[in-house]
């Protein structure tokens, strides 16, 4: 499946690789195995199928181009315990899977894994927008919406892990049920989901962000009004964020932000003209786009 | 001013004292100079008046009562810059003051200085009802809602100091202005002056905390509810606090606890109920109610 990859640099010798495992694609970068992480080569192969482990190895395989492999990272969107992946709801053939047990056989390099968002959480604070700020929190605009503090490099998890749910704060632009269970969450607005709803209910057809950034542009107010209810949401959430973590640095990426780069800034204009005692991170958009939790695997 | 101290336990030789400046008193507590801080004694005098320094002094000899005295900490609620009081709204002569050079001076003896509600939070997550849990959130519950997040006895300040602002959390059981600026925010429901104002509106009549949990205790209506909306504004405040930070543990201090201690049961209670993905924190009350800056002076 995995064929060419995109070649970035060349390889000075032995290759780190890093997959990216996603409910669409597998990402695979490689670094130089010694030194800082550096993305020399890229590739995008299909989600794996039935026969996980060999799709993952033939993309490791392709990504290195030839040259020697000396260790793999992994990514997993879901929960792992001692190289066993425990839940995954968007990929459901890896659970139950001793992944670095089995990769690292085939390969004879070792394996390490972590989660997705931990790993794009770390690329985007240790070797991109976050690189000179020691207190970054990363929100990830996606079909939720993910975020995490890092201080110093390292994560804060929370006590049970679930620390930097920026998705699941309350906002008062919205008092629509969230898949979570609670009400008025920003997800139930910012969300993929919700802004591409909100555009079909306006034109009445199946509909994408695409789409619905490109009436914006053109002036159509209904679209507008999606997307500054959204940057109503998003700078809500930034201000109870300021109040209660007060990083220094906000990196935002993730599809909406990507469909939508004009939707942070905006949402950090709205947080500044409506902040009091408040002093509100900078705001940088994310270095790695959708391909952080593969740079973050590197890191693993 | 200040007179015989209560004495918990006899002083095993030379002290350390902990002297919390507060707009209406000092708090003094002994401890002894060496090992763990523990509270032998303790005094409470008259806030200091203009001979700021004369009063501060008399504090401390009093509260060690005749055991050599060996070193003093102090805190300020207010901002201290190298030892000088930069900013202190409820105890304006302090401003400009050299505090820690001139007590140092006169007692002979080195001094630390602190914010007061760090020393509150260090207190309480250090020696207090944090002692075993490893990223505690201190909470204090008075005219306002300070908080502070403490892991592993460490607080995390922010990028700006300002992390922990609880109280400006926005919640959707309030649309008031708060007197930081912004609307809605918890302190705007559950801050004493808030409670005492929705109880004087019930009764026609000046009114305080006091006044208000009776009647709730007696089976009044309105003031049940007063406390019942507070409760709900905190358990909306404590499901943000889990989804962005999610500490371990959640001890809950302050005026309006001591005055209403079932409130912040009921408000955990209600926060269980609504809670969807949330692992909410274990709740304690505080161990030092209103002494936790004068034994956090103690850590100075």
């Amino acid at each position: 499946m995995a064929t060419q990859p995109e070649r970035i640099a060349e390889a000075p010798g032995a290759v780190r690789v890093g997959l990216d495992i996603g409910g669409s694609s597998i990402k695979a970068v490689a670094s130089p195995a010694h030194g800082a992480p550096r993305v020399i080569h890229k590739l995008r192969s299909q989600s794996p199928g039935e026969a996980v482990i060999d799709d993952l190895v033939a993309a490791a395989r392709a990504v290195a181009a030839g040259a020697p492999l000396m260790s793999v990272g992994l990514t997993v969107p879901g929960i792992v315990q001692d190289g066993i992946v425990r839940a995954c709801t968007n990929v459901p053939q890896l659970v139950g899977l001793d992944v670095v047990g089995e990769l690292s056989f085939v390969l004879g390099v070792p394996v390490t894994v972590m989660n997705d968002g931990l790993a794009a959480a770390l690329a985007e604070a240790r070797l991109g927008s976050g690189d000179a700020a020691a207190d970054v929190f990363v929100a990830v605009l996606g079909t939720g919406v993910a975020g995490a503090h890092v201080l110093d490099g390292v994560m804060l998890p929370g006590a049970h892990g679930q620390a930097g749910e920026l998705g699941h704060v309350r906002v008062p632009e919205s008092c629509a049920p969230c898949s979570c269970g609670a009400i008025g969450c920003l997800e139930t607005v910012i969300g993929a989901p919700a802004l591409t709803t909100a555009w079909e209910r306006v034109t009445g057809q199946p509909g994408d962000l695409k789409g619905l950034q490109a009436a914006a542009l053109g002036g159509h107010e209904a679209a507008q009004a999606i997307l500054e209810r959204a940057a109503q949401a998003l700078a809500s959430a930034m201000l109870v964020l300021s109040a209660l973590v007060d990083p220094g640095r906000l990196i935002v990426g993730g599809g909406v932000a990507e469909a939508h780069p004009q939707l942070p800034a905006r949402a950090a204009e709205l947080a500044r003209q409506r902040a009091t005692f408040h002093h509100l991170p900078e705001l940088v958009p994310a270095a790695f786009g959708g391909w952080s939790g593969a740079v973050g695997a590197l890191l693993g």
